[in-house]
């Protein structure tokens, strides 16, 4: 429970005790894993406990209760700690505490939500205070509930830009219902970090951000209970406490040492000795005041996409955004967010009629993405956009939301060399590869703009991490409106009896391809063609028989040639078993520069000239 | 020319002058292309102008002299300005500059450094600063040449964690030879920035990392020298020029307006004529004095991997470390970066060794990176390491150093599932598909301490990005003390005139290969195994070899599915042109949790049993 008086000295004393179990614990299931990180789960126990005891409102029977508070380990390497916390708190017995990082366990070495009580995985270092900023802006802007979201830091993640980005977006958004608790503690895992336990030097950075910053003494319990008070009452700002403690605090042999980071203390039995032996205090955590779930608005009536005239010119970009827009009239859970490319991107559309539920993060990607992963632990609908090349800029948090079981939705514009003039660094030619190793992941590359309207809607209910690819430049309408496109499908767009040879293709590649078949039909080639719109899964059922029925395969893709639409293509009609047919990939194999859209295509060889003359070539057994 | 003094009135008219020729270049250029960035072109031409004719010191005759300075424009967007500056001091002419973005042109959309006087290229935002930061230190502890560094920032791009990285490293390294000139001209892609005008949050944010930090009006010449003027005399700090600029300066039709973005200035011929009209002046810029290349230590004997016992255990990480500790020897222009892993990544070896060639990054993996390509530039070999999942963090810099045409080399510990008990978040299990797809890349998988040796001073030599992928745990050495291994290579570990099926591994996966057609041979099942462990390229000719002879090839691997040695094997025998074999593909096809190494191995179904099981299968016909 939160209070402004100080506890008395006895309620010190239990504080204290509840920090020494805390400690005790962390020694024990690393001891019995014989790996984890009990150090630095000792340099924040106190902090833990006095959050635990006094200020965290949480309904451990309940994980789903909408007026739980949000507590993330930024920090995730000290698992041992927040299992010890868990056990506590009652939520997990001795038994399970001591199946730390065994086969089966929901006790990873990292947190993950296979444990209910914890929203998104970390590990990876810098993650957990944007996601928390997410939650923390959900919870202000869009759940308006009065959950507190805290977040436990290291020091050494403190090097992170994606902290600085976090620290930006939370200062300028004034998010006081978030506070961060950072363990410094001065020891990275091969030694001192950069600044030590030197806190003004944080300090003065956070404050820079629009932070109240706090500095404490991380072991003295009354100063930490002063300063989580203060942190909860102080309006207008999130606050940073900034803990100075130590490492593996409580046992000798390892406090404050260098060497001694992510390894089990020695001698664990004499360490809890000297932590005051195994302790079994039930900490009564507070629990919220009963609420109910946030409210959304009504839906204005049910989901249709847009229509686009077959025949007419579209770009794919302009379908999404026009599709989200339309979307957010029929989902009130869906919200979307983009890194200051909103006019490119079209998520402009849905943030002109949707303005409160559309959030501008500047060109900060892995803030965006993180806050996509921490809005969707709230329950709503993230669609994420931004240049599909600049998604590798978040590709870590990507990632590790497929870790957190994430459902996100992003959707990556100016693709390919097709983009044109603006050169290399605006092409997204890595993102089908990129995507495509995500584990969980839905791929999907629309070729028309009533395709991506119509797959704009089937992303709201998928889950997982699902991507988009979407074109800069107009392509033929070539589907009718309100046409279905299922993930796992595709689309044989041509198709004869004695086809002799198949031609794949996906976005732009696809009125190429086309284009192709007529050439080909002209020099009396009988040419398939197949709209491979979802990457991933790809339609393997109908590439095999296109396979079987026709030897010979064309990949044409707007891609490097590495891990893009002809990898998938050739790794699914190899699962099929029988001996493959020939194929050629045709994608991008030189590094590109300025040039005409079409000009582009033509010079990296995914031009219908080139598609037709490898198609011939195939067909001729000119090899590949 | 660099002077503590003001200019005199008519000196202040001609770097006026200077700065109306650039803006009018600007509007040409990109009139002549219809397309391109003149608006945030112009809102920086006062600060170019000053800076091209009094502070920089650059022989553009002689772009490799060794004490030219170096300007980064990490706004790259604004190249139009960069190339009237280039117009202006004669490097181009008139009628290159209007070449802009068309195609052969090496005036690209954005800069690359298919110009000589361009050291990187950029685009992609927040890039830019960390690579100059890369460069200042080369040159203060490196190279110790007094060079300058110059860094043109947006003002949007401020809001990339990665600039916050940068600011970290340079403000505590006391980067004094470096100069961030930051255009606020308030105005980003889609509409105004977060902080608009007011150059004293950004301030305030640079103060508090350690840097001098100056206010100006951007478009006050006298302001402008006299800033330039003080970042150049000041010690101890680098220093920002936060000057306030109006976006599209000097054509009423656009300046300081919403919607200009990105799009060429309408009636280009007015706005030249508003601007006083095309000029021809030609800025004698100042030459750096004459200097010798940096010095660098004698070699230390030549280069001699160390060697590893056959039948003995290592981890190729250690090998790598070790490798890279001898390379030093060697070879004095081999310098390392590490992000607070070295004990993991073993790079600690060198920096023990060669501590005035090591550099630590804490956990700033963006900046690492960029850092690591600043130094190439200047010539130095860096190897970069940290664990292989973490390159995920830094995804657009390798990205972009394609771009850049820059050689890095990386090296990924801790890949893939059996690295045990710590979890998916610490897993690299999309490090090859992510590698794979960079453009030119080398990635390398070594599956002992001999292999890692070698490939270790092999890398040293390559060209563009390079990627050596490295194990936690140890395993069996199986070659010699200095075998070599080549780029492109392969090795057939095991073969026989009869075998019906080739297992194809790569790192760990090749032990459980070669322990697998030990199990087959018991059942009468002759297999061989060949070790890719040059990934990309891959051993075409050997695979397809395999293909043809045994008809069915298993692919084992300790990544995702998606991207890897798996799609790398298909596309190699795909692309021989004949009817393909029948092709498994193993990989880790579901969420790891913890578990010891061997057991991750079995729950992933990529250990000896699996294999031999799943080779046996297409043997018996039982399809894929």
């Amino acid at each position: 429970m939160s209070t402004s008086s100080l506890p008395e000295q006895d309620v010190l004393n239990d504080l204290r005790e509840i920090a020494q179990q805390l400690r005790v614990d962390s020694v024990r299931c690393s001891a019995a894993a014989s790996s984890g990180h009990p150090t630095s789960s000792m340099s924040a126990a106190d902090l833990m406990a006095v959050l635990l005891a006094r200020y965290l409102r949480y309904d451990f029977g309940d994980p789903k209760a909408p007026g739980n508070d949000h507590l993330i380990f930024s920090k995730g390497h000290a698992s041992p700690l927040l299992y010890a916390m868990l056990r506590a708190a009652g939520a997990i017995g001795e038994e399970e505490l001591l199946s730390y990082r065994t086969v089966g366990s929901r006790l990873e070495g990292h947190p993950t939500p296979r444990l209910p009580w914890v929203d998104v995985a970390t590990g990876s270092l810098g993650q957990g205070l944007p996601v928390g900023v997410g939650v923390a802006m959900a919870g202000k802007t869009l759940d308006r509930l009065p959950y507190r979201v805290w977040v436990l830091c290291g020091d050494s993640e403190l090097a992170e830009g994606s902290i600085w980005e976090a620290a930006e977006q939370a200062g300028y958004s004034r998010l006081d219902n978030l506070t961060v608790i950072a363990d410094i503690n001065r020891l990275g895992q091969r030694g001192p970090t950069r600044h030590g336990w030197d806190t003004r030097a944080y300090a003065a950075r956070f404050r820079a951000f629009g932070w109240h910053a706090l500095e404490v003494d991380g072991h003295d319990i009354a100063a930490i209970d002063r300063a989580l008070g203060e942190a909860e009452r102080h309006d207008g700002a999130p606050t940073v406490i900034l803990a100075r403690t130590r490492k593996g605090r409580g046992v000798a042999a390892v406090e404050d040492q260098e060497g001694k980071h992510g390894k089990p203390v020695p001698s664990a039995d004499e360490a809890v000795s000297e932590l005051g032996g195994v302790r079994d205090i039930r900490v009564r955590v507070t629990t919220p005041p009963p609420m109910p779930p946030a409210q959304r608005a009504k839906p204005a009536g049910t989901w249709r996409p847009p229509g686009y005239e077959p025949g007419s010119m579209a770009a794919t970009r302009t379908a999404f955004g026009q599709a989200l827009a339309a979307l957010g009239d029929a989902r009130p859970d869906v919200v979307v967010l983009d890194g200051e490319v909103s006019d490119s991107t079209r998520t402009g559309f849905f943030a002109d009629r949707h303005p409160n539920r559309f959030f501008e993060f500047y060109i900060a990607e892995q803030q965006m993405i993180a806050a996509a992963v921490g809005m969707q632990v709230r329950g709503w609908v993230p669609f994420a956009a931004t240049f599909a090349a600049f998604f590798t800029r978040a590709q870590d948090f990507i990632r590790m939301a497929a870790v957190s079981r994430a459902s996100i939705r992003l959707c990556g514009s100016h693709a390919g060399v097709s983009i044109g003039q603006d050169g290399p660094s605006q092409m997204g030619l890595e993102d089908l590869a990129a995507m495509r190793a995500i584990f969980g992941s839905t791929v999907l590359c629309p070729c028309d703009a009533n395709q991506a309207a119509w797959l704009t809607g089937v992303m709201a209910d998928l889950p997982g991490v699902s991507y988009l690819r979407t074109s800069r430049g107009d392509t033929p309408v070539i589907y009718q409106p309100g046409e279905r496109f299922t993930v796992g499908g595709s689309r044989v767009l041509r198709s004869a009896p004695d086809d002799q040879v198949t031609l794949v293709a996906a976005g732009v590649t696809v009125h190429e391809a086309m284009a192709a078949a007529d050439l080909l039909a002209e020099d009396g080639v009988s040419a398939r063609v197949i709209d491979a719109y979802s990457v991933k899964p790809v339609d393997a059922a109908t590439l095999r028989a296109a396979a079987r029925e026709t030897g010979r395969l064309v990949v044409v893709e707007d891609h490097w040639p590495e891990g893009g639409l002809g990898d998938a293509v050739l790794s699914a009609v190899a699962a099929g078993g029988a001996p493959l047919p020939t194929v050629r990939k045709l994608a991008v194999r030189s590094m590109p520069a300025s040039a005409a859209p079409e000009e582009q295509l033509q010079l990296a060889g995914i031009d219908t000239a080139s598609i037709a003359t490898a198609a011939a070539e195939l067909v001729a057994g000119h090899g590949a």
